[in-house]
């Protein structure tokens, strides 16, 4: 048993307020429960309850148990198992330097439960893009067409004013099975669903369904503790993380992440080569392929669902950087641009990248093709090493697919607003469409402390525009180690630039919530406002540290205007006259009608009938 | 003398961290004295100071005497009254309805120092854009293009990248006091400024210019105090309000609106209408020209700047609101519907709309024309309502400019994001390029609590199209009342909004900033990072919630990798490297060329010479 002090587990559960976990199913598979969050409108609003997307697990439903010793219940593995082309077997043997070589007393305990690892069977390939190519639709694809569809089985009167503008994207009014394999297929969209992490929910990543979130969470040299991380990861998913990036880098990185992987409910990425660094005791020029690829080995069996791979880094692009600003500020890009220069040799996660491919293929490890040379400041943007390293995920990306592995491609970073779209076309020309995963882009670098919003600027642009997952930036960024409360306002922050997105793009069911909710507000329901918002605890707190009483949440008046006038209540004058004005043009048209019937043209028609 | 206790100040003076108010003169006039607020750079970084656009008065002067009681110096007196067009008069009596008719016991202490008004003499026209007109270059147009070029006389080094998108915006190189004259003739741009208010600092509101950001305040029928409202304004001038409204509509309106002007720095906007609806006990039907025409005599007199009126709320267009989600959203615009359903008549801001201009020019007051039927809610963005309005202020601009009176435009509200740049181009088109001035706008209606970022979102977009200030919405918009805390959240992130706005138009002077912000962040100059962002407080505070020590200011890592390794130190590497190959290059060239001289061609220039 792990000693349970270095494990203090403090895990928020139970439902957002307002709302509770419901289970869709499918007509066809008994064994397909996709997981909606249903917010209950006040009685007076004679509306349905509203569905939306929930990315929260387990957590938020009150009849799971939740044993973070046990992890969560493995309900995938049926499915993959199911399929016949996989096998357990004995797996790598966990090596002292898996895990920094800490010494034992610092050793943060093993996960409790230990299962072999499962990989395909010789030769099989055992990709969702590998099956969708072959014309299967696999039970992940039918539950996330629900998933997208948000459980509905026919368009919503308030999801028919199709208005935004797709920029190119294709969004069906209902996401079907076949869709999602044809996106899969074609390589427009991932599903990160490594055979080796079945407690995760199926989600998928592509330009034509909901923009999606991650959030990054991880130890480092100078902080750590594993409660601390699973609390993150659980926490972030709670308020929307769609995955969860860990990118501890510090000692305990193997047994970290084992806590983290069996108690997600989202897909966890990861950047391998943090990892291979510690094994060589931070020094870059002693990476080798070999330590390499026994990372990629240890933690496809752990179940990390993509791996971030900095193998577009070329040794000819390294020294466009040098007149730069900020040079190279991904970690991983300057991991590889030392070793490539230490050596003088190209970048061995280029030449070993189909190597790389056979590995993940064998566990669905999807490709998150990583952006070392990304810009780290406004000057940088758009450079000749960014884009360079750009075309060149772009041919990466046209390996992988030959071993039909799924990929997506990593985007800045820091870039002004007028600068963005040429990075979404550029990707999509030159990437063939993959799904495009940025971090912001912060437009401007004058913020700090308020680097979420700077981000979130670029975000919500990019995302219109075709990006299909957001990484987080949260206030601590460049300053510091997030903390809990950062954590959730990244996610937010995200959240609410992810929506924006979707509403600009025109998503079916985006407006739904948009709509409910400025209903609630106009008519003065409070706590359907407060429910059907990103963060129903921030809201009502809000609201109660100027109006406390709880007969205010009933009130027709807010802190605003105060109780003497309000501008919402003139509106039941406006619709009365309205109405007047129209019954009156009617009675007009009526009776102009009578009297051309009987021969007079008094009456002349109204230009409204 | 006022009661002590019930004007208790806490106002907050002295520099913003790492920086110091300085001023810059004009050559021709030594009454102009032009502030702006220097950071100062590590001795290491062998950099200039920068200079920063500075609207927080003399409060962050050292070396000035502030004194609540007695307001702030009256600088800009001289130069109104030495136009001699002007003249002191006794002034309207201040009555009882004025502060609400507030009993005793609860009146605000009014304002210790009492001066005349001054007004324009008979038939004489006092607004800039009258001088303008004339081929006048006021001392305050020679002020505002010191002010925009923050003080430089040509262009810096880092200036010269003038890559943005202006979106039609003619931003030169430097501003000329005869630029911006002729912007003000053409009504391209605003100078806010009432003959009464000669504390504020001449400021510009254009789309030619830097991009502006106004600040609400006031109190409400439910929570108000004289000091807080002051120190509110003082607070979000400090961290970069370029203007303040002051929406008070509680009792003691007049008193509290006293006290605001004359110690504000900024040019202070009022709704008029709101005062006038207390007059009549909050029954907006009970509303008279008479009514109206008195407050904006008693606001004139007291030196309001700019006049929010809702005079394009036309009868025909209400029925039109009738079948939105949010109706009318707009105080002033419900007010005004209200009225003009219960009497059935056009709204008497716009029958009387020259008798306004009258009035508007004889203190110099501009127009703000208020957007009555802006959407609520993303449902109802870019309507009919909105857009027929539009157009009716449109014509209400070229009265005012008939009388020379000067005008922006207010805009939206919630809009998603492929429709904002709609709302630009119809002002453009319909309004003469006006400047216009939004309300974020908010780009999804589902995150209260956070909708200062779902419209800094809004913001950035719409400033970049060409918005000329943008009005800040707080995190408490649609919960609550915005306490300090919320004032300076919306300012901070308005002020990023604004200057990502800035960079995206390619404004000379933007990207300064960023740069010298960017080259700390790489040199891991900590204090300099700090001190250069817009919030050198919470920066520090952030950075210091991990690693405290102040050892770690001058540590070349930060908490992000930790000491083992650091992308940034690899940059060294890597422009070693980069020489080195130039050099080797150059060896190459200087070799083939030496040998080219010696008629042999075993060397091939080399392609990079």
């Amino acid at each position: 048993m792990p000693d349970k002090a270095s494990t203090d587990f403090q895990i928020t559960t139970g439902p957002i307020r307002g709302s509770k976990r419901v289970y869709v199913g499918s007509d066809t598979d008994s064994s397909i429960q996709v997981p909606l969050r249903e917010i209950e409108l006040h009685p007076t609003a004679n509306e349905e309850p509203v569905r939306v997307y929930d990315t929260s697990g387990p957590y938020t439903d009150e009849t799971a148990e939740i044993d973070i010793y046990k992890g969560l219940i493995r309900r995938r593995e049926a499915w993959v198992e199911g399929r016949g082309d996989v096998e357990r077997y004995e797996g790598r043997t966990i090596k002292p330097e898996d895990n920094g070589n800490v010494e034992e007393k610092y050793l943060a305990p093993e996960f409790p439960v230990k299962l072999k690892p499962l990989r395909a069977k010789n030769g099989a390939n055992v990709t969702q893009m590998h099956y969708a190519r072959k014309g299967i639709i696999t039970p992940e694809m039918e539950y996330i067409a629900i998933r997208e569809n948000l459980g509905r089985t026919e368009l919503h009167e308030d999801m028919c004013d199709r208005c935004g503008d797709p920029m190119g994207a294709n969004l069906p009014d209902l996401i079907t099975p076949e869709f999602v394999r044809k996106e899969i297929a074609e390589g427009r969209a991932i599903i990160p669903a490594n055979i080796n992490h079945p407690e995760a929910e199926p989600m998928i990543i592509g330009r034509n369904f909901l923009v999606k979130i991650n959030a990054n969470i991880g130890n480092s040299a100078v902080s750590s503790s594993i409660a601390e991380e699973v609390d993150k990861m659980v926490w972030a998913t709670r308020w929307g993380g769609d995955t969860v990036m860990d990118l501890s880098t510090g000692r305990n990185i193997h047994n970290t992440r084992e806590w983290i992987i069996r108690n997600s409910p989202v897909p966890i990425g990861t950047v391998p080569i943090y990892q291979a660094l510690e094994k060589v005791d931070g020094i870059a020029e002693d990476l080798t392929w070999e330590v390499f690829r026994d990372t990629l080995i240890e933690q496809a069996e752990q179940g990390v669902d993509y791996f971030t791979i900095h193998a577009g880094v070329l040794l000819r692009y390294v020294p466009m950087t040098a007149k730069r600003v900020t040079g190279i500020v991904s970690r991983g890009g300057s991991i590889m641009a030392k070793w490539c220069l230490a050596h003088h040799k190209e970048n061995f996660l280029y030449t070993h990248f189909e190597d790389i491919c056979e590995i993940m293929k064998k566990y669905d490890v999807s490709f998150s093709l990583g952006d070392g040379l990304r810009p780290g400041s406004i000057a940088d943007a758009n450079d000749e090493a960014q884009f360079g390293e750009l075309r060149t995920l772009g041919e990466l990306t046209k390996i992988a697919w030959k071993h039909d592995v799924q990929v997506m491609i990593e985007g800045p970073g820091h870039v002004a607003m007028h600068k963005i779209k040429e990075n979404m076309e550029e990707q999509l020309k030159h990437c063939h469409e993959a799904p495009f995963y940025t971090l912001g882009p912060l437009t401007t670098d004058i913020a700090p402390g308020y680097d979420h919003i700077t981000s979130a600027i670029g975000a919500a642009m990019i995302g219109w525009f075709g990006t299909a997952m957001l990484c987080y930036v949260t206030p601590k960024e460049h300053l510091g180690l997030p903390n809990r409360d950062d954590v959730k306002d990244g996610v937010i922050t995200y959240k609410l630039a992810a929506h924006a997105a979707d509403l600009a793009k025109g998503h079916p069911s985006a407006q739904l919530r948009d709509n409910a909710l400025s209903r609630a507000r106009f008519d003065f329901r409070w706590e359907d406002q407060f429910n059907l918002s990103l963060d129903p605890d921030k809201a009502r707190e809000y609201h109660d540290q100027t109006l406390p009483k709880e007969a205010h949440k009933v009130a027709h008046f807010c802190s605003m205007c105060g109780p003497k006038f309000c501008s919402m209540k003139i509106t039941q004058d406006v619709r009365d006259y309205a109405a007047e004005l129209e019954a009156k043009e009617k009675g007009m048209a009526d009776m102009s009608e009578k009297f051309k019937d009987e021969g007079s043209e008094i009456y002349q028609p109204s230009t409204k009938p």
